[in-house]
């Protein structure tokens, strides 16, 4: 195992459905999860980049929320299909998806 | 929330008792979550710290793990009693505790 070149932190948390802050699990973040999965595996990135899952990174309403490190870039409302967006702008690409980052007013 | 200065992530992956691999959680991780937040309370650290548990980072048998970005330095046998001398060097210091890091092999 390698120290990954960017680690991929999906906040899964869960809350009761009906609590008012809602939740990143509420919001589809197993799907986004298996969209990095699935997409690391399909294109043999295991080996450049980590996939993990944590516990809440506080912005519940705007779930699902995605941190990537070293950049510390955390992206808000990420659904499945940004995932391949997030890949290739950032993981690969180098350039943060500036459309899908949280507001600066939460993580700035 | 701000973008923290340091972000702490411990593993408290879990696995059966008789597991040949073990886990964080059979290692004691969630004392080491414990210790950091009760020393963040009492530091008032919150403001430039964050604190996440994560899923399995890789280095079961070497349990528990505590990764910290954006530098991207991993330790491991993490024991409640290091917390503070990772926050005091580390996470204040500026400077990685070697003598808890993972090897180079696993990490490097």
């Amino acid at each position: 195992m390698a120290k990954p070149e960017k680690h991929v932190f999906v906040c899964t948390h869960s809350r009761p459905s009906d609590h008012p802050k809602g939740s990143c699990a509420a919001h589809g973040s197993q799907a986004v999860v298996d969209a990095f999965a699935n997409a690391f595996e399909s294109r043999g990135l295991w080996g450049r980049f980590k996939l993990n899952t944590s516990s809440c990174l506080g912005i519940c309403e705007q779930g699902p929320s995605v941190l990537v490190y070293p950049e510390g870039v955390l992206y808000q409302k990420v659904e499945a299909r940004d995932v391949a967006t997030i890949i290739e702008g950032h993981l690969l690409g180098g350039e943060p998806v500036a459309a899908l980052e949280a507001s600066k007013d939460v993580w700035g």
